[in-house]
């Protein structure tokens, strides 16, 4: 009864599974035909100039970081299935024609790239609409109406992974500079720093 | 060759209908059982403690014109587009399983629904928040999960237009007030008032 | 007892005017030695590739309208306000810094900024990045810190008035559009078209 | 030289120091009465009915850890800022006015709050709203206006913080629910993952 179709015909209670959630991102990813490697490209090309020393390898698991976070997967998914349905001609009418031809006036491809932004911070929005309009690398291959895909939500998805990637790549490179320079360090969401600092200050924590 | 199929199959080039756009929003709200009057229901509970006199049809009104907005519309069949195909199924697994469930950790529901907010400033923020929560009127019905009906989205996207239209509200009752004072107005995003304002202050303008 | 400072002596209840925070506004754009042209050319250069006929007398009314919206402008007076503060030293120290050094890692004022892109729609987002990035026209000249000047906030302001307006063209170019092609009308937000529909479909609406 | 004013003398050039902005951060909610406990309760009101096992422990933890994100510093140190200012008399009239008196059509407060919700995802959008809404614990105190403080912000960014916390609690637990299910782990943003991951799949890695 693990079978996951056994499962479903015998009514298991629903539970989110994260890790098939995770799997079915990158899966997804790769039937659309974008790697990892594509997106660091972009990575890389928006970070080159702040530090000439990133690597490749840096830059895709800056991706990776970014494609483990649940609500990306969530906008990645959702993204996709809206692109892959309209190329099956199976939206409704006005919503079809809007997403088929990817409509200047349809903005929620672009929400759903900001909701993916925004898990880094608002320094990423900058680097988000400059590779969105300059569509380089593969996003320009995306972007090609003339092979009969519809990636009027992908586009907009890849170029926002690439500038949350850079967002996390700044702090990431922050918190080195300070490392090196023997600044006492202020880690963010760590839990081993937190049990660090609530040893020490003791006196101010909560009874 | 005014038929919608015709059309189709002579490739006519792709042009936004906008009058489309508005009528399947209001046809999609229909079809998924929600009236009018009750997203205006919803926004009197939200200002009725604010406004004494305001009535119903004032209520109704501001939804309308929430409706109105392109950005809105986008949302509301974007939203009811996904509830629908996973009512029906038709979604991919990891997807289809979330929508299906209102996966708690599932958040592009309350994305569009915020990009509904937004549309009239970030003063809906916290009425959406509240009637998301508390699920009075309409919403309790929408998240009713017994009778098969999936309204994942739909439910966020009613609450999010009812507080748009709080907002749309509040700015407007702020105009009347400031018209009973005898204050000179200053009315937003106003044709009109432009013109007027070019020629009375015509040395500012640029030559 | 008109007089403002008499007024505030005699406790005068507050109350919102708006005229006066309109024309704040205006005025602190100005001391900052932002004019309006200059916004209006960042516009053109986004737009004239779209809409070749766009003139600047379009632009510049296009950011009046968006400078007339109460959300655009207390964005636009906080960002100022923060702006005036580092440049006097009047702000407490890691602020002060971060603002006064425009931190790479502080985003509050994209943050503001993106709060100014989004009353005309998602459809701003790109517009906003782009010119954020290559800093043209005016932005170049607001983010040169050799002149003892401090706009952290302002150019990410002026960019996102200038995005904004973008946006608001492209609604109103696709409006002149269908109305060229004798389409049925769908304005947006428009108390007299929500009228006529009233009219019309009286059986639909609410008793 | 290493004394801070020193320092400032000799123009020693910048860099950011988080350690100190995190320290700010703490100390600034403290200096405005504000304690981690405060926000923790917040947090148990919001997520008591949901997880029954939950201890104030875990609450005041996972709230330093929201507070341990640099996004969060900023908009915390930011919008304490303008209150402490606009207590002083000094920001400029209009805004003064309207931060003073805790103007509804002012959301600038509103937009910082939500780039602190934003951080840990959409799925706090609604836990912000509910608790902005309805002004529990400590939040009531910030709003009380008789006592001449000024909160403006700060009762916002407080009620951000603790839906933020709330939405890292969601996460959590789901990750805990699904390790003693005995189910395979797919841990968000961890380098630690990645490693494994990267060594299990090396063949689907770029070369």
């Amino acid at each position: 009864m693990t079978d996951a179709k056994d499962a479903k015909d015998a009514k298991m209670p629903y539970s989110l599974n994260s890790k098939a959630v995770a799997e079915a991102t990158y899966a997804w990813l790769h039937k659309r035909g974008v790697t990892l490697l594509e997106i660091a490209e972009l990575v890389m090309l928006l970070q080159k100039n702040y530090y000439p020393n990133l690597t490749m390898d840096e830059c895709v698991h800056n991706v990776e970081m970014v494609l483990s976070k649940r609500e990306v997967q969530n906008a990645v998914l959702t993204g996709i299935q809206l692109d892959v349905l309209a190329e099956e001609g199976k939206l409704f009418p006005p919503l079809q024609d809007m997403i088929e031809n990817d409509e200047g006036l349809y903005g929620v491809d672009e929400i759903l790239a900001f909701s993916i932004v925004n898990v880094y911070g608002s320094i990423g929005f900058t680097n988000y609409g400059y590779v969105d309009k300059l569509k380089p690398g593969v996003l320009k291959r995306l972007n090609d109406k003339s092979d009969g895909q519809i990636h009027t939500y992908l586009d907009d998805i890849v170029g926002a992974v690439a500038a949350a990637a850079s967002s996390r790549i700044a702090h990431r490179k922050q918190a080195e500079r300070e490392q090196e320079l023997g600044l006492p360090h202020a880690p963010e969401d760590s839990e081993e720093a937190a049990k660090r600092r609530a040893a020490q200050e003791g006196s101010e924590a909560p009874e």
